[in-house]
């Protein structure tokens, strides 16, 4: 099988975009995806509504690639000119699609509208166009081929931009690729995103297919494997191999193979477990709870929490010994220890778990800002860990509360 | 005076933005601060880190605009080549900039970091740049003129791109415009975005100088007033009387004038007022705290909080009468009343907020997703609000905590 790799530019129309009334998310959207498929995006542009620079932009940019993606200008006012532009740019004639006339004559009496002259635009294409139905609005897209290459038109909103590509875009470019792709997505806590390449150097830098591609948002890593195949099953086949040697090389840092966040992964376990979890938060102020609050149901595996900011709060109720702060500080593994195992005499949840460090910006003494004690109690063993973040303060609490999602995850596991 | 109408073109560098890692949210910003000094812009564009195409995609746009801004490339390794790209595309020498390097020195030195070799990379610039210093990174940018056009070049990340623009580029587009531009940046809360909008319409509408534009960010309002003139003192003359006008149609809604957050709001005027808060939190599970902790500084305001989310929680740790809880339900008038007297009761702190509701999605029998109480106590009045929200748990939760914020700060202007 010969493989084409195709380069991409992605072009979105709307005056709305330079005017920075929305973001071009669409690109965003498009470029993770046909990366994804091995093709290479070279461009993205926004223009106008303006028929004239679209006309222009379209013949240079078809040029010089194989595949133009167009977001935008399909609705139905004069001001919509992308089809019009791309007829225009190829020399094309616009026709009337008979069945996506009776298509929008059918939207508009289920919704009770009266349709104007100027819906009827959205049922001509550039001729010899694909058309793409819209279930979900009332523009449909096309693909319109010239010389062997292809222009994709996609409507502007997310909402209805990303099923058309989902349903007609992707099996059109799988076919035009001639391959079909799939993908794992392993989440990963507990190690950064280069000591994670460095551990899969050799399936990153050898491999071509499946492909790893690495991506941390917020604290959470996130790593895709992607099989490219002539069919879904022999992409799995490819894809199992690959994840089993990841999952043995990470073992218990993977805590996901299906994009969960780690808030709810805790959430499952625990509720398989029938168990529940309290925190005690200084520095994380409540953030960490709320990490687990976020997600529905989490009322089944928490009853409360305690955020323990000051000295007083601290011994008053999680029972820490005056003579610790005193002797170690707040910031320190007794304390962190002492704020643990009160917890959960006070609350008899199953898992306590303490955190308390120096949130920052500023250091605190002899004590660096990001300086973190992570106490775990289950009434048989306690753990503590500490660890030295940043001066960025919100990093700090967000990577403190992950850090305590994930000792309550190892302690399911019985990895504590 | 005569307006030059400025064209211009927005230039992204980054294959992270072609392989859609991140959306490119800096070309709306620019858009929307362009758009609103009468700058048009006519394309946005992004390019990797490839020297041909970049240096080719200048030298194509500066064909046709005025001015060409360019964000990202400008970290220090091989990858990020922007500023030579420029020098390339203008025929102009790359030379060291001895304030830049020292700079860049001290600030390796503060973070107690080993500077590479690489790190020297940005203290180049093309000849006779401007260069724009950059407190909050180690990237300067620079401006590039070059036959009575400009290009602008910033670096990628938001937090160090917006304020460069704002305290560099914006003077300098001003002068150039011969248009001197200055802002207000009034913060609401307590009224929707279209409420905003009816209740300033006389000045939205007839108004070309000062501008109004409203923008609604995560339950934070902001109404942005800007006028354009000759001088600064011209334009703040023109700011003055429609933002008296603005600030007596809105009054205690406005909650700041310098665009501060609701949270750094509340901590400053307790601190002022010497008073601590404390919250008991159901629904919000700890949001409502982290938002303070945020802030730094915030342990002065706050010693502890609750997050009682189960019923047994609340009359534990706040007294709540368990015949309240079996009569009204968790969620209602009486229970976030008890909640905020019996949190007031145990942490001994000044003012007192509970919040109980459903957070949803789900409703809860009779109880719809997104009914909230919110109660505050200050040992002399008590004070429940009740609303209805949406099914959509993270905006509850959100707008309850900035709702029990906000009622702090009324009670703090005396206004409960």
């Amino acid at each position: 099988m010969v493989y084409h790799k195709m380069k991409a530019e992605i072009i979105a129309v709307g005056t709305e975009l330079l005017m920075g009334q929305i973001a071009n998310t669409n690109a965003q959207f498009l470029s993770r995806e046909l990366s994804e498929m091995g093709i290479d995006v070279h461009y993205h542009h926004v223009v106008g509504d303006n028929m004239q620079r679209v006309v222009e932009l379209i013949q240079t940019v078809l040029k010089r690639c194989d595949l133009i993606i167009t977001t935008g200008g399909l609705g139905p006012t004069m001001d919509d000119l992308t089809k019009d532009a791309i007829a225009q740019a190829l020399n094309k004639e616009m026709v009337l699609d008979e069945e996506s006339k009776t298509e929008i004559e059918n939207f508009f009496s289920m919704i009770h509208k009266n349709m104007t002259i100027n819906n009827m635009r959205q049922a001509y294409f550039p001729e010899g166009s694909i058309i793409l139905k819209n279930p979900n609005g009332t523009a449909p897209g096309c693909i319109v081929e010239s010389e062997g290459k292809a222009i994709v038109v996609l409507p502007g909103p997310p909402m209805e931009m990303q099923p058309m590509f989902y349903n007609h875009v992707l099996p059109y470019l799988s076919k035009k690729t001639g391959s079909f792709l799939r993908s794992k997505h392993i989440k990963i806590f507990g190690m950064g995103e280069s000591s994670l390449e460095t551990a899969l150097m050799h399936l990153i830098d050898g491999q071509t297919n499946p492909t790893l591609a690495t991506y941390a948002t917020g604290g959470e890593l996130l790593l895709r494997v992607t099989a490219k195949a002539e069919s879904e099953k022999e992409a799995l086949t490819l894809l199992e191999p690959v994840c089993d040697e990841i999952s043995e090389i990470l073992g218990s840092k993977i805590y996901s193979y299906t994009n969960e966040s780690l808030a709810q992964v805790v959430i499952n376990k625990l509720y398989e477990q029938k168990k529940h979890v309290s925190f005690a938060e200084s520095c994380t102020g409540g953030m960490l709870t709320s990490m687990l609050i976020d997600i529905p149901g989490a009322s089944n595996v928490i009853n409360e929490s305690f955020v323990t900011y000051s000295n007083e709060a601290k011994i008053n109720r999680l029972n820490v010994d005056p003579a610790t702060l005193e002797e170690h500080g707040a910031v320190s593994e007794q304390t962190a220890a002492e704020m643990a195992k009160g917890l959960r005499e006070a609350t008899g949840c199953d898992i306590a778990v303490s955190v308390t460090g120096i949130a920052g910006p500023e250091d605190a003494g002899d004590k660096k800002a990001g300086l973190v004690y992570i106490s775990l109690y289950d009434g048989k063993k306690a753990t503590t860990i500490k660890y030295q973040g940043r001066s960025n303060r919100e990093y700090n609490r967000r990577f403190s509360s992950l850090n305590a999602l994930n000792m309550v995850r190892l302690c399911l596991l019985g990895e504590q």
